[in-house]
């Protein structure tokens, strides 16, 4: 198992961390295979989208905030993040990539983030990698 | 593969399954691996999320409920429960978790769930263990 | 690795594949394992859930719609897909599904799903499948 580290500055953001799992794939010299990510935090989720127009990262985290505000009237968690626990589960804790030639499986578009709901904190991300037969 | 059951006793609950989880990672005596859990059902999800402060679940459940209450009028499915087909995928029907020193990894907060959306019911989560190399 | 091809022909729509998955796994002889399927789009995702009343499927993209709408006026997004950016994240991208007897392992009522998210469009899936001890 290895373990990437990830720092955030916003509440809530989504950081790139392809190249952080790409350099796990090629340490473990696994040609074909499956990578699984799991995120360490119950306010930090893992998800696979757009890495290119960053008004995508924007529009999804700003819709999220409209859907599910920090403050509500019902919340009984006295932290004030209930609406980031609601995140993770929805985006995911844990998250699985394939890995083909050396390389993370992504289409044209896709980049792997981590998705920080309750920062800005430091987080964890743990990995492990399979090979295919 | 091996399969828990769960029994749920409200419509909406979170029903945490880690010790379950980690007697069958216990019993497949791998140390380093990942876990594979899978809800056999429509209606019932699998998350990981914090389990210490039960008021994160209560508030988990009450946004949910506002966000996709049971009854909407264009609802055509005759059981009453679309709200819950909705709310399996978005937390996700399957789940993969990892495994290090023959334990679950888990971050201090964090705990697996059996996620009941149209209960109660008596529910199976089928499990599957990779030893890593 | 495999990969399969899916046809969409609307905007929204959740697309069965289990028998195309399924072909993957008689082709593999794998008995015991996993299947993980990746979709290779930032606007489709995978879930399993219902496929037997087609009023499921209605009603999950319907509250979908609803609650996540094409236009927004935050949305700063060119392409007017912001929604189905969200969407993917939700269901997920990527998902892993049990193999026994040679089988997918599926409760009586589940299917897995290609989700179209920005139809109509020609879709990829890439699949993997791993044989247990």
């Amino acid at each position: 198992m290895k373990e990437i580290r990830v720092r955030s500055s916003e509440r809530c953001q989504m950081i790139p961390i392809t190249a952080d799992l790409q350099a796990v794939v090629a340490e473990s010299g696994v040609s074909e295979g499956v990578l699984f990510a799991q995120s360490l935090h119950t306010t930090g989720a893992l998800t696979i989208n757009e890495n290119a127009d960053p008004d995508v990262v924007h529009d999804l985290l700003a819709k999220l905030q409209r859907l599910a505000p920090p403050d509500e009237p019902f919340y009984r968690h006295a932290e004030g993040n209930s609406d980031s626990h609601l995140k993770t589960s929805a985006f995911g804790p844990s998250l699985c990539v394939l890995v083909s030639d050396g390389r993370l499986v992504l289409g044209t578009w896709q980049g792997v983030f981590f998705c920080e709901f309750d920062g800005p904190r430091e987080r964890r991300v743990a990995v492990q990698i399979f090979r295919a037969e």
